[in-house]
C-alpha cells in the first residue's frame, strides 16, 4: 500500500477502506508517513467528506494510536460527558456530583486549561487540599465506592490524533467536521467510557458559529459513537454569551455549589438538567428524558446532590467544608465594578473575548506553561436581555493587582448596550442519532 | 504574513496576491516553508485552482528562485521548443539544424533522459566525438556563429519547481493544470528563451490521456506565455503510439537524418513542420505560418537543414561524416525480428509500454545513474492502420545481447492486430492564445 495512491483516492471522492485507514494512521504514529503526505490527506478530506463507515474507522484508529483506559472494574454503566469548549462552562463540576448521586459512576478524566478555556482540573484544585494525581487503582476504587472521582490525564491517549491536530491546526484543515469529530471521538473513545454526552457549542463565542453548523458536527459525533458501539446523544447549546454568570477556577466552584444548591445561574441549570438528562438516560437509569430529569431535580431539592459534592471533596483529600463556606476558597485581593455608561438593554457579550479579559487577570494560561490564579476572574451581573442603568455594575473584577485598566477596556469593547434585545435560546436542539 | 492564512485563503477560493505567491516561493525554496504547509496549499490548488494572473505569478517566482540564463549576447529571437514528453521523439533533432537552416538562433539547453523518455543530449553523444559540456562563453559563440548549439544543463535552474514538483509527486498533486503550466513555463522563462513553442502531447502514452485535457494544460501554458512578455504557442499533437519509427538513442539520430533528407517518418516529418512553422513566425522569419512552413520544406529539399546538422556537429567536436554514413554510428550486435502472428490490420502500439521494452534493452534510465547503451533500440515496422500479414515483422529489436523474450513479450503484448483500424489524427489542434 502507497500512501500517495490513498490520497489520491480521496482527492477523487472515493472511500477509503477500514485497513487503508489503519494503515495511514499507524504509520503516521510510527513517523513512518511523513507530515507532508497527511496535510496533502487533510486538505483532500476537507473538500470530499468521509463516509460515514470512514469516520467511525478514523475515530478507532486514532483511539488504538496509544494507550486506551479500561474502566471494566467500574461496576455500571460509565457516562462521559464533553463539552467542544465554552467560556465560563461550568457544567462539569456541577454535573459530576449530581449525576454521581443517582448512583450513576462518573469516572472523570479532565484536564488542565489552555486559553481562554478553563481546564476542570485547575477549578477543582481551588478547593483547598483536593488532589486529582490518583493512581489506576486507586481511581476504580474510588468510583467503585463514590460513584465519583476526577483524576488528572496521563499516560499517551490518542497520540495519531495529537499529532494529526497540530499538523491540521498550520495547514487550514482544522474546520473539517470529519476530521473535528472523530478527534473528538477518538479522544472519549480511548479514555473508556461506555456512553458519551457531547455538549455542542454554538454562537459567537464557539468554534461552531451556527446552529447549522453545530448540528452537523454533533450528528457526525453521535453517528461516530452509535456506529462503533458508544451509546452517544449531543445538546446544542448556546455560546453567544459566557455560559452562567462566574468565569474563574474558585469563582466558578462557588457558583457549581450554587446551582448544586438550587440557586444557580438558571442558564447553567438548564444547561446541567438538559445534559444530565441525557447521561441518566444512557446509564440506563430511567426510562425516559422526563423521568431522568425528574429524578436530577429531585437529587438537588433533597440536598442528595451537595451531599455527593462534599463526599466527593473528602474522598480526594479536600475540605469538604468549603461548601458550607465558599469564603474558604482562594478569594482575590480587590473586587472592581465595571459600571454601565448608559441606560438601555445588554445586547451582546462576545464570549471569547471576555474569556481571555479573565485570562489577563490570571484566570487563564496563555501558554502551556504559564501559572494560574486561582481567585481572580470575573462575574458577569448582566447578561444578554438584561436591562441596565447607567452606572449599574456590568461586571464584577475579581483581581489581585490594582491596575486592571486593560481589563475593564476589553469588557467595554466586548459587552454592547443597545436599545433592546431579547435572551438567546439557550438549548438549539438535542441530536440523539 | 502566515502561510496557514494563504492556504486558507486558497481553500476558499480567494486568489493570491502576486506578494503572496512571492512569500510562498521564496520561504519554501528557502527551506523556511515546510512541505507540509506547501502540500496542503497544492491540494487547495488541485480543488479551486488558480487564475490566469496567479499562474503567471507562480510562473515567475518559480523562475526566479535559482539561476537564470542571460541569452541577450545571441543575435535574433531565440524560440525554444518543448514536448510534454513523448516516446520516440526525435523533433529535436530534427528542428534545431532545420530551423537554425534558416538563420533562426537555436541555443538549446538539453538534459538527459529518464525512463522511457529519451534525452536529446544522449541521443547526441551517439555521434562520435560530440559533447555538450560547453562554458557559457562558447555556447554563445557557437549560437552567433553557427545558429545552432546544444549545451547540457548546469547551475541552479528553478530549484522551486524541482521541490515543489519532487512534493507534487508523493502527494497526488501532479494532476493540477495550473501546476503543471507553470512548472513546464518556469522552466523555459528560466532558460532565457524569447518566444516558446510547446508540443503537447495528448493519447495512451501522454501525460495528458485526452485532446481535451490536452488543450487545457496548451492553453493555459499559452496564456502564462503571453501574460509574461514571451509569445508563446502550441500543437496538441498524438502519442497514442510512438512518433516515427525509431526508438532508440543512435537509431533515433539515423532517422532524423532521413527526416533532414526529405526521407523521415510522415508522422515526424508532419509534427517537425507543424512545430518548425510556429518558431519560424515567433522568430519574425515569416509574415504567416504559411510561408513559414514552405520555407522549412525549401530548406530540407535545398540541403541547407542536413548541411546545418553537419555544421553543428563538426562546431560540438563530432564526426560530421556520419550523415552520409549512418553506419558510423553505434549499431547493435543483433537484431531479431518480431512478426505478426495473424492477418489483420494495427491497432494499437501502446506508446509508453513500447517505451519501456526499449529500456529495457538498455537505450533508457531505469534510474538517474544508470548507464545506458547508445546502440540499442527498436524500429516499428508497423504503425497503427497499416495491413499486416502473418509473419511479417512488427518490429526490428536492435540489441547487444541474444536473449530478448522478455522484450519480445511486452511487444506482443502492446501491439495490438485487428480486422481493421485507421492511422491515429497526429495534430489535435493549435493553441495560439
Amino acid at each position: 500500500m502507497r500512501m500517495v495512491d490513498l490520497i489520491e483516492k480521496k482527492r477523487d471522492g472515493q472511500e477509503l477502506t477500514t485497513e487503508e485507514i489503519n494503515f495511514i494512521i499507524e504509520g503516521y504514529t510510527r513517523d513512518e508517513i511523513p507530515d507532508y503526505q497527511v496535510s496533502a490527506l487533510a486538505m483532500a478530506i476537507f473538500f470530499k467528506d468521509m463516509s460515514e463507515r470512514e469516520r467511525a474507522d478514523l475515530t478507532m484508529a486514532m483511539a488504538h494510536s496509544g494507550d486506551t483506559i479500561d474502566l471494566s472494574a467500574i461496576k455500571g454503566v460509565k457516562v462521559d460527558k464533553h463539552s467542544t469548549g465554552g467560556v465560563g462552562d461550568t457544567t462539569t463540576l456541577v454535573l459530576a456530583p449530581l449525576v454521581a448521586a443517582l448512583d450513576i459512576p462518573v469516572a472523570k478524566m479532565s484536564g488542565r486549561g489552555l486559553g481562554h478555556t478553563g481546564g476542570t482540573t485547575d477549578k477543582l484544585e481551588s478547593i483547598p487540599g483536593l488532589h486529582v494525581e490518583i493512581g489506576r487503582e486507586e481511581f476504580v476504587r474510588l468510583v467503585n465506592e463514590h460513584k465519583i472521582a476526577v483524576v488528572g490525564q496521563s499516560g499517551n491517549l490518542t497520540p495519531a490524533d495529537k499529532k494529526l491536530y497540530a499538523l491540521r491546526d498550520v495547514t487550514a484543515t482544522v474546520n473539517s467536521i470529519p476530521l473535528i469529530a472523530s478527534s473528538i471521538m477518538s479522544k472519549k473513545i480511548a479514555a473508556g467510557s461506555d456512553a458519551i454526552v457531547l455538549d455542542v457549542k454554538t454562537g459567537a463565542g464557539a468554534f461552531m458559529k451556527t446552529a447549522e453548523e453545530a448540528r452537523e458536527l454533533a450528528h457526525a459525533m453521535v453517528s461516530i459513537g452509535n456506529n462503533v458501539g458508544r451509546r452517544t446523544m449531543a445538546v446544542i447549546s448556546d455560546m453567544s454569551q459566557p455560559l452562567g454568570a462566574a468565569i474563574g477556577n474558585a469563582l466558578e466552584v462557588r457558583e457549581a455549589i450554587d446551582t448544586l444548591r438550587g440557586n444557580g445561574p438558571k442558564d447553567l441549570e438548564e444547561l446541567c438538567l438538559a445534559l444530565g438528562r441525557q447521561m441518566v438516560f444512557l446509564a440506563g437509569k430511567a426510562a425516559s428524558l422526563e423521568e431522568a430529569e425528574e429524578k436530577l431535580r429531585e437529587a438537588i431539592r433533597s440536598g442528595k446532590a451537595l451531599a455527593k459534592f462534599k463526599e466527593f471533596i473528602k474522598s480526594q483529600g479536600g475540605d469538604a467544608s468549603i461548601v458550607d463556606d465558599p469564603d474558604k476558597l482562594p478569594t482575590a485581593t480587590y473586587r472592581i465594578e465595571v459600571p454601565a455608561k448608559k441606560d438601555g438593554v445588554v445586547a451582546s457579550i462576545v464570549a471569547d473575548e471576555i474569556g481571555t479579559a479573565a485570562m489577563l487577570l490570571g484566570a487563564g494560561r496563555a501558554t502551556k506553561d504559564s501559572e494560574i490564579d486561582l481567585a481572580v476572574g470575573l462575574i458577569l451581573n448582566k447578561k444578554i436581555g438584561d436591562k441596565v442603568v447607567a452606572g449599574e455594575s456590568l461586571v464584577t473584577i475579581h483581581a489581585n493587582r490594582e491596575n486592571v485598566d486593560e481589563v475593564i477596556e476589553k469588557i467595554y469593547g466586548n459587552i454592547m448596550i443597545s436599545d433592546q434585545a431579547a435572551a438567546p435560546t439557550l438549548i438549539h436542539g438535542i441530536v440523539t442519532e
